[in-house]
């Protein structure tokens, strides 16, 4: 439970989610997270922090660079609870295509087209 | 961006994750929701809240009960974020398991076991 917290809490946080998109393509200082977003670099640090807390980023030990990396480990537990719920949405989309179908039959393509 | 914001901290509470599961499962009143959390009627009401403003949940406009009901869409657009990161948490997978059959390839179910 306390892992969704701290995950769920993180994520909610467009800079923080900027900051993982970021590092999913590859290791990163604090410096060159800084960049992109205008912000300080104390104000990055903060977000790593919370980042870094969550288990969601580490930071190598290397002396002068101490570059982030992703964990992934605990989007796959978020994904994981997000998961139960599909068929809740998947059943919204079947509905609200089958309301489509009824509402203009001729303007929806390859279905119940009008020869 | 501020649908995720909302979505990611609304899901940052283990008792607002345990209202959503309880109504994937159909919709309840503000003392249905109550009763197994052992929690007052105005404190689930204040999550309750929190939920509704994050789109999660909508509530009946029936004068007596207003049953509450869970709206999918946000997690739908919550799970699509996390989506993106599903090859690294299972490129992960794959190394631990390429490092669990080098470590103990006797022990290993139905791979590289000895005859």
């Amino acid at each position: 439970m306390n892992t969704l917290d701290t995950t769920f809490a993180a994520l909610a946080d467009p800079t923080r989610r900027a900051i993982l998109a970021r590092l999913a393509k590859g290791e990163a200082t604090v410096g060159e997270l800084a960049e992109p977003f205008a912000m300080s670099q104390p104000a990055v640090s903060k977000h790593l922090k919370v980042l870094e807390r969550a288990g969601l980023i580490a930071r190598s030990r290397e002396a002068t660079r101490r570059p982030c990396r992703i964990i992934a480990q605990p989007l796959a537990e978020a994904d994981d609870w997000l998961e139960r719920y599909r068929e809740l949405w998947e059943l919204n989309y079947r509905r609200l295509d089958a309301l489509l179908d009824e509402m203009q039959p001729e303007k929806r393509p390859g279905k119940r087209r009008k020869q």
